[in-house]
């Protein structure tokens, strides 16, 4: 992943927090009084693996940019029960008014890395590697990906201008998958490749003498793939896709595809389990 | 849930179409000629619950206004395998450039609407009402509370604004129950409850006395939380929270508390099967 | 009030600065030379209540971070004729940009927290609180509800999502208060308590009886309010609201009611007279 | 005044109804049926001047296109006690979700224009026009300032932008006015005025050698400024400025000068006494 | 390219017009008179190439959403002198409005086509591929780069995302062209290709080896370029780059290299000489 | 010009950050390490005039504020072949993500300074200043404006609201000169001055006549515009407009008009020639 800038990840933050605290916080600000100092840490409580830190230690000093923060660990080290992960010190009414909001974003990424280095640790030994989807919670796309990278994956297109895949309802409304590879090949910079969905056989083969790149194996069967690997030679690349699951990925990385992608990685990991432990000294 | 207006929607649509695009969509607006026009049908591939159909329809509806659209199902529904959801028809361009983004929320409702129907079924015949909480999805928090009342959830306060919750961190910083609520009591609007965390029958007590309208059982056991509705015996709504999960939520609502929040409702929610068919007549 | 957090406040600062610049300002930066000093002092020609200082101060701060800023005076202070607020010093350049802009939020605010001061003080010795009402000019609600609880008013709901008020209105298109209060007990989150607008002692029965936690009496005359004081004998919050002058306020404390509401303390608040004097050393 | 466009308006008005609603209308969107019509009359209570009624129409319109709206006065006829100024019609809830921010807005702004008519009038028979200033309520300026207009003022300039005075500030940082002029005359677009402020004859004599082109009369007494008058000889405009009353504007006007310019028309308006009447069928 | 859709040309223009309207247009809300209808023509005074019309369209629409307008050529025709482009009819006070900023758009576009369209007419026979650079107006990228593929040009990347292009100073950075492949080949998504910068024919092979799939000759001479074309044998593609004039392109292309790319047929290309003539019937 | 606060920079700088951008930047982000350090030379690589500096120092501490910047030459030194206009040291991996919008402003601004400063040398001895004018690219008018006032021209007005100039349009729609500059004279703010633009002698009468302040000789002959001249008698200031070029500006400052207005020191003003020379120790 490119980093992300502070500039792309301020408004993700402040809408986080203008989200989460609409006119104010009645409850902090009534009654903690001003001044009032204390420690904070964040805790996983359940193992899992440290990511996107910055993003947490971010919403806290956005909130107060006087906040004392330390990071207690770095992103892609796995984590047990009970491991610190951050510590802040400092205005107590500050750290009150970001907790929720760090924490949201902390779980939802450490889980999403911890799901991810599952499927990345069943790759071991095999060529292929684990990509990501677009299917990512809608405005946190950046983060997400950035957390699958943490936890060992390979970023596919982060949007729809980095990268071009064929997918079959372009093939229909192209007539063919000849038809969208040329249009492709007359004004497409020639700086990205082109990825092409094929879900049979005869469709890789098309595929491949139109001139794509890169073919994309949708829910093929095991032997299909297998198939379909010998056939294409290594003249492209292949993706296999569709169903991923950690019990059955190495069987698929054993076809010998170059690239396995999986949506579940994102949208079905679970939140870790952090809190903030806090005591006023 | 009040109604989300447009002018709340619009932002969270435009800013997922936006990460979606980057600056533009190569495969689509190359592959596929103006004027060519599609038909597209929504449809679950498993049993889900409707829900926030309007939002799907609101994405379409934003990237071509002249776009026919129609919901076949209503928020709430539940429904079967390979059930019709919405049908789309139009612009073929348009229906593929807003496919993704549309299913992504999609299938990020009705996931989480499902799940806390399950939940909710299970206290079918109790007093108890179940209730969402501040862990959502950063960015998408009214959509994933309107998501958890249409599952049939109550939902607790939308952000910090709408309520009082004295947790055991705010505690620490006040001091104590009595001093938080006495501050309260002073200056809080008189259209806000005060809510206050207790862990103990101790804190309970101290909570009641202090002047709570609302107490939190945090983590209780059954038969602490027991102990604690007798106690009360009405005078304070009591809310158990905590570790709920599907096995042991009736157990609790046997306790005769009066709410039991669960923020696994949405944060643990996986994904809705969804998929867009798509024919060119 | 909540404090307003600088994530709060800027946006409405840079919008003041943006309409008063236009596209620069040709007076000063072509009258005066970059590099020039200047001494600022901030002075209430008449007396008022200091207010809401820490505005104009980030006003000053936004448009030059580089000035040296002193107050003099605190949030709540009563000042005398020719007192000074605040001391400003550094470029010239700055402080004329800065000028108009954070007088006009000063005069303002400084005018809203005199006014309310002068009503508070008639209720001293009476059990009623003074409340504010969403009557404000829009874009400033939050800083003048700000300046209402500086001038030692309690803040009724900030907006509509932190208090329910069933107004007349409501009340004909739900049907009745019976009606409203019920939809109200069934979704409403626990945290919210329900107020009630009643303009006859009827109303306040039916409030009553529905559930309502406070009942608002309406343009009601002396006599009616200590009647329906009497009837309710402190079995919910009641606020007296309507045509509340500073001669009548003490009348109107006198029935035993729990919470006065005024909009004259905001709309009606005449600017504070500050001026801002200017020496180049 | 230009025109206000709707892009200059609509963020205004966006900004109002977010921080009106903040995150949802619990009491509306609990208590009335969506479906449920109803209609509205806005009504003075106390006579005033009908005034921006557009932007009403607008705050309706943007919560809801449907509604049918019919405006019964027109900008700048003075109206009498319990006169309609609009009607409305259709869903209950959208009225209800804008009655707060469109009365705000009118309130305000048929007080501006209702305070400024009186000025006005007693401007009559003399050649003397009436100007408002830059004290203006921060992020309304351009509807405070068509409020004048409407009420029969001349608008001063509308930022610092489309106008350049010299006051006393720029002055001292300039070292004199004709210092400051000659700055100007060098660079300033030459579709630019130059004003001065003046607080003694020598300044007026000062300006006029250094070549203004309009002079501000500074807090003069009745007999300087009818010298001024009298110095001056028509050959720059004269505007009389600095705690214009109502009771003494047509002493002022008497001596002659051009322009006379008040804040208060603005800043110490009262409100309108406006209300909207509700009926459901 | 792909379409630029409203989403994304909306806040363009709305910022051309903001930036041209500051507070307010003095000269047409005052000289003229609402209701006033006018018809107006936008004419090419000399010859060059019809690009971009919706832009202008979409501005006059913005203004006014009631105004006619008729577009009279299409964009990528070559128009004479005297051509006309478009027609407007409506409110005489929109079309001044929008005049300005509709031209200044329209102007600055069919000026990229028409250099653009001199450029490619110099290929005409070869197989070489005119390309555009990042070399853009900053805030109007997309609308150039729409502007340069009406000419007639191919799109080089976007932005940053939909391309990789390892240039000399990367090199230096990263210590050789091999270090840098080899760190891309680890991370980059598959869907890019890696376009690696070379200035000597050294350094075409070592791009060549590492693993390139597309090689930059920066600035070489015509006969450096006949050597890489020589050597590389058509395994990955060559774009020539640096100083390419209407005069030295043929040559350029005579090399046999795929792709030519020039920054000048944006950053030098004059405005087209557009007006609009105006009449009330 | 006024000085353009960082109030009014920033957001162009940020859209021209985000639009090279898109979701991040992959070269340099793969190959460059983070902690690589680099310092980096802007030089012209042909003779220019050094404008706008600060504009490109502000994009590079806006990517990284830990850069040290030092600006080599002040904005209005005329810069001969190879001249060094800034250095800049630090992280590489920020250099390289901020190298390309930052020359795209400078090579603008410099190229528009450059081309006024060519036209302002032939003034020299003359009475007549040169003025810009509204022909701008869209987004970039402030600063363009900047750049024309460094080469040395006068600003004619910002925007619509600084000035009023009566167009051949306006004329049209207000049915004449007289009309509309009585309309002007009845409600323009006291500040602004009246233009009236005219082509032939009668206009200029009828403009005068009207009571302009200054009249818009638009493409009028030499001999006209003497004549006009000679009418006039200094009663109004006279501004020269219409295909105004390096060769014939000297005689129609010979006219003894006082202004003469281009559009083409911003429009067809060719970027300079610039570049970032980098090193890595």
């Amino acid at each position: 992943m490119p980093e992300i800038h502070s500039l792309q990840l301020q408004p993700i933050i402040d809408r986080a927090l203008e989200e989460d605290w609409g006119n104010g916080d009645w409850t902090t600000d009534l009654c903690v009084q001003k001044g009032t100092k204390a420690h904070a840490s964040i805790i996983a409580k359940k193992p899992t693996l440290a990511s996107c830190l910055e993003i947490a230690q971010a919403v806290f000093f956005r909130v107060d940019p006087g906040l004392n923060i330390k990071l207690r660990a770095k992103n892609g080290d796995p984590v047990g029960e009970k491991t610190l992960l951050m510590e802040i010190e400092g205005e107590a009414r500050s750290i009150l008014k970001a907790e929720r909001v760090a924490l949201n974003f902390l779980c939802r990424m450490c889980g999403v890395s911890h799901m991810t280095s599952r499927y990345v640790a069943k790759l071991k030994g095999f060529k292929a590697k684990l990509l990501d989807t677009r299917k990512t919670s809608p405005g946190l796309r950046l983060l997400e990906k950035w957390a699958t990278s943490i936890g060992g994956a390979r970023n596919h297109r982060l949007c729809l201008t980095d990268g071009v895949l064929v997918k079959e309802n372009h093939i229909r409304a192209a007539g063919s998958i000849t038809n969208a590879v040329n249009r492709l090949l007359e004004s497409l910079p020639p700086t990205l490749k082109i990825e092409v969905e094929a879900s049979t056989l005869d469709e890789v083969h098309e595929a491949l003498d139109a001139g794509a790149d890169l073919i994309l194996l949708d829910n093929m069967s095991i032997s299909e793939m297998k198939l379909a690997v010998r056939t294409v030679r290594g003249r492209v690349l292949l993706e296999a896709s569709g169903n991923i699951t950690l019990d059955n990925i190495a069987d698929v990385a054993e076809t010998g595809v170059d690239f396995i992608s999986s949506s579940a990685i994102i949208h079905s990991a679970p939140w870790a389990d952090l809190s903030l432990l806090f005591t006023v000294p």
